[in-house]
């Protein structure tokens, strides 16, 4: 079977690999859609991120989905043909951090398509996956690149659920890639006001046609100056960008006692503690999710959060290199997505 | 003017009083619709609910709009000819409950309507009211109908606060009354699926038309029997009816951990506190509201709340009787309103 | 090796039975001090609780602690002649629960001397005892008798937790059995200033003797009428009675948003709904514990929590009869321990 | 009579003022302890810090206590000669914080000894003072010292209240200052474990005899090496010291999901963002109390907080000067105060 395998910067081969087969409490999924996310164009166009970097070929590819072509023994509530989306996040299930549901913390995560421990964590970008059964929720009623998009959806619905009731909140959403688009779309749905910022007009178009109340270019100083009177005007914000400007210069629009949901991954940031302790700001990070994971294809199927709008384009696998390069391109890509079927 | 006077059980009369004049921070408005609340029905029908019962002759009426005639010296940000909606939350502001942010426990609060301090509060049911400019709050672009909502839609909007995060989330409304009817608008609207229960079919046909996921008739003793398994089912439950039964036949669909937030005002309950325990169930109170009048009177101009199906009936003041007859039938009536404009 | 065997009310036996050996990641201890419970002498009494009822012989115990005697193959961190505290908590580590950090609601809790499936859960009280090396704390520092103490002070620590920060707030604790004197206990060493209600002499002189600001007489009606005025006086409550009374004759001394958490666990109860309501108390259950046991023991070993005094009596294997008689005696004994070596 | 005002950097004098009358609500103070704070020492030493500057001369002081010598009309509850610690916040009450109870966020506030608004918040530094009555705690069986300590503990448990509950929690305290050994006794007092650090060795003695389980110099690079095995361990972060480095050395000993409180007041900081992300820490900033002023009365009163060791130089007035040298020495001062009577 073919797999999309990352060897360096800009080095990326579609290679032959053994078709796997499924053991006790696994399922054989033909894969039908992957989506390209943010990491893995990092491993694509730098051969990696800060510390995090490529020593060995590693198949690429976390966010999938595909039909069930075969079931180990003990397999329960999943049957051949049935669309799943694949979960990404493997944890040990026995660490201190499982024991306490923080599996996204777990001490030996193997999470698809990462770097950090080496050998590397090989991906889900292959026409056949072998999942453990509790990995795949059934998504039937979706479209293959919808149940693809529960692994980005549940990033924001993480995040959401550590930032706290949104109904009737005001919420600042910084940078309109893939994640910050959803957690446009998930605030919406969580009953908040939503004002968004970004510095490309292609984003900012995105952002209001999924739900946001305003689109600022964040490129114009002065864009959230209406919103800083009287200690400013924000409960949260979901910072989306990992860039430091975005961050600081929020700050004198978030009310005191907002919360920053830090999602966007940058570098070291330079940040005014001063503006930070007197206002009472907390400054939160978020990190992938676990068991947001079948929560985000119930929202999807029930109609409550719409993703179609942010799958703008699918390619086919032989094309994946041109995937990856349109998936780069922000002024017209906010999530392209693989076809593996 | 004319105001709305309860003496007694089935003494309700429209009689004649003084048109008042606004002082230093204070608003004339000329009313335009009133809701008729459960409390208002309980004074009418039988003088009183429990140990709170008429001692002299008391306005009712807490859930009104207007239109802005006149303005005292020292107001801002109201001008003549604006609708608002009006907040009869009046605490005190120097108590230690106000000094916390608990008005709604203010130890002199003064709310519109109320028999339980002597003399009573008198209420809002008049062609003129005199209010603090602070418990207005404009309204343009609703109509006043619906800006007359904004009281119960607070009562909901805090408890839901209370309840926590509902995105996502599995919520059961028992009792389709207004309140429980509020209570399905603001869950779906904070992301939540929906079940309600309610005895009636005209209530029950409402639940599904304003968004409830589910209906189900509770004078079926299975009727929850699907939400039993595997400890239960619903994160959350809003407890409309003030009835023991309701309360206790949905404890086997709460999950482990759920919360019970009770809004429905009934007599003493006799509970399976074994099962509360064991399954660490929360119990929570709610009552009345404050700072989110302001937050039910954007939800509802943003368009994230659409409480216009719930307003069944509005008739003119001089049928007054007629409209408070017609509000106690809970065949045809969700909230009955008069037009005193 | 001798067990402890309840065979039906009043009929305790002291039987032989095959001394166990460890398994791979197990430890044989041979079992030092073991704590009679309030469910032991319900299943001593009366054969059981409510609807738990004793159908074959059972052995009793789940407050135990003892030496390592031998590990099994894979043990770290436990070696021969290790003191360690025994946790009775066994989840199975996969169900929805124990996912979630929610161990103590696992749907297949093996939690030792439990009548509630069959065949029933076996106890702890037995001269050696295999368990898993992940049930066994290190309990250096500590007596055999205070070690074997980590079990309530689980259950207690677990309530504290979900009661929210207690720094500096005001406590009552509603009867002082041994849940309630150590209610007492860590809510004086969480910050809290503590007043505790019993009806026996013994119980309330023991309260104040472990630190209580107060211990009142709850036979005497008007014992909490000076924490009833502006609305109450107390920020939680601890109600450790399982008595109705005690928890109806409390809600008045309770402040508007109270905590009530509880422990006792009796039948059903008669409860002011109108009262919780319009207070809007939070009445929340709370059952076993899990993670929290290791905390119990580092609380004890700190000298943070000094659960001596508690420690009435200590008898010999051979005279379980008489310490199940003991500790059936409120007058005399908090908690009676078995020595078992 | 004498106050003591600051009217450039280094420029302290001890000038002649008018007696004050109490009018309607008011206590007029005899005043008796005054403890120099760090801003204080900002304005004598540099005339400011960062944005704020001395523009005219300021009367200092804001952590005082006294004797009532006069009260008038209306004042209930406060007698003649009664002790009183009085609290220099004077919120508004009307603003939109100070209705939430923020009112350490109010729009008006009216701090003693605050350079930000011009003119100028003048201080309490006065023999005698004109406080409202709602600012006056009795403190009866305190010292006037220890009276006079309410202000920082304040601010401590403000702090420590946003912590969360730290009952049985790792707290970590970098920065031993007088805000730091309060972080020491409150955490202590809250039934955590503490671990505090600092550079000076007088400030580590004082935290090991104040309470902290272990005290290190945190100019060792690797002090805090043995807290940082899987994933880290302290639950909190109180942050007194203000510095950078040691906010950034701490965070890989923090557990994921940990919570940093900053209290320091420092300048921009340079943050490893990447690493707050994935481990998800929460940085809260922290600033002033309100109603934590009575709460820390009591705790003194209590005995369950003792400050006594943390007052380390009393002067009298006349030396105000030598007491400002002193209180800027932190090789011999945590707590520095003046003697008024």
């Amino acid at each position: 079977m073919r797999v999309i395998v990352a060897h360096a910067a800009k080095d990326l081969r579609v290679e032959e690999r053994e078709k796997p087969t499924p053991g006790e409490g696994q399922v054989l999924v033909r894969l039908a859609a992957g989506g390209i996310c943010g990491s893995d164009l990092h491993y694509y166009n730098h051969g990696g991120f800060g510390p995090v970097r490529l020593r060995e070929p590693m198949i690429l590819g976390h966010e999938v989905s595909g039909h069930v072509e075969a079931v180990g023994s003990g397999v329960k509530g999943l049957a051949a043909g049935d669309l799943v989306a694949v979960s990404p996040s493997r944890p040990c299930g026995t660490c201190r951090f499982c024991q306490k549901g923080q599996q996204n913390h777990c001490e030996a995560m193997r999470f698809y398509g990462s770097a950090m421990p080496f050998p590397h964590i090989q991906g889900a970008f292959r026409e056949w996956l072998v999942a453990d059964a509790a990995q795949c929720v059934p998504a039937h009623g979706l479209t293959a690149g919808q149940a693809a998009m529960a692994e980005p959806l549940s990033v924001v619905l993480h995040a959401a659920g550590r930032a706290g009731d949104l109904m009737g909140r005001r919420v600042l959403v910084t940078g309109c890639g893939p994640i910050g688009l959803l957690a446009v779309l998930v605030a919406r749905a969580a009953g908040a006001s939503v004002v968004a910022t970004d510095i490309a007009a292609f984003t900012l178009d995105m952002a209001k046609r999924v739900g946001a109340d305003a689109a600022l270019n964040a490129a114009q100083a002065d864009a959230l100056a209406p919103y800083t009177a009287h200690k400013g005007t924000f409960d949260v914000l979901f910072e989306c960008s990992g860039v430091q400007s975005a961050l600081v210069s929020a700050i004198p629009a978030l009310r005191p006692g907002a919360v920053i949901m830090q999602l966007g991954l940058g570098g070291d940031m330079t940040l005014p503690m001063q503006a930070i302790t007197a206002k009472e700001i907390e400054l939160r990070g978020s990190f992938r999710f676990h068991a947001e994971f079948a929560t985000a294809v119930r929202l999807m199927q029930s109609g409550r959060i719409d993703v179609v709008p942010l799958i703008t384009q699918t390619l086919p696998l032989d094309e994946a290199v041109r995937a990856f390069e349109l998936a780069s391109d922000r002024s017209q890509a906010v999530k392209a997505q693989i076809a593996f079927s």
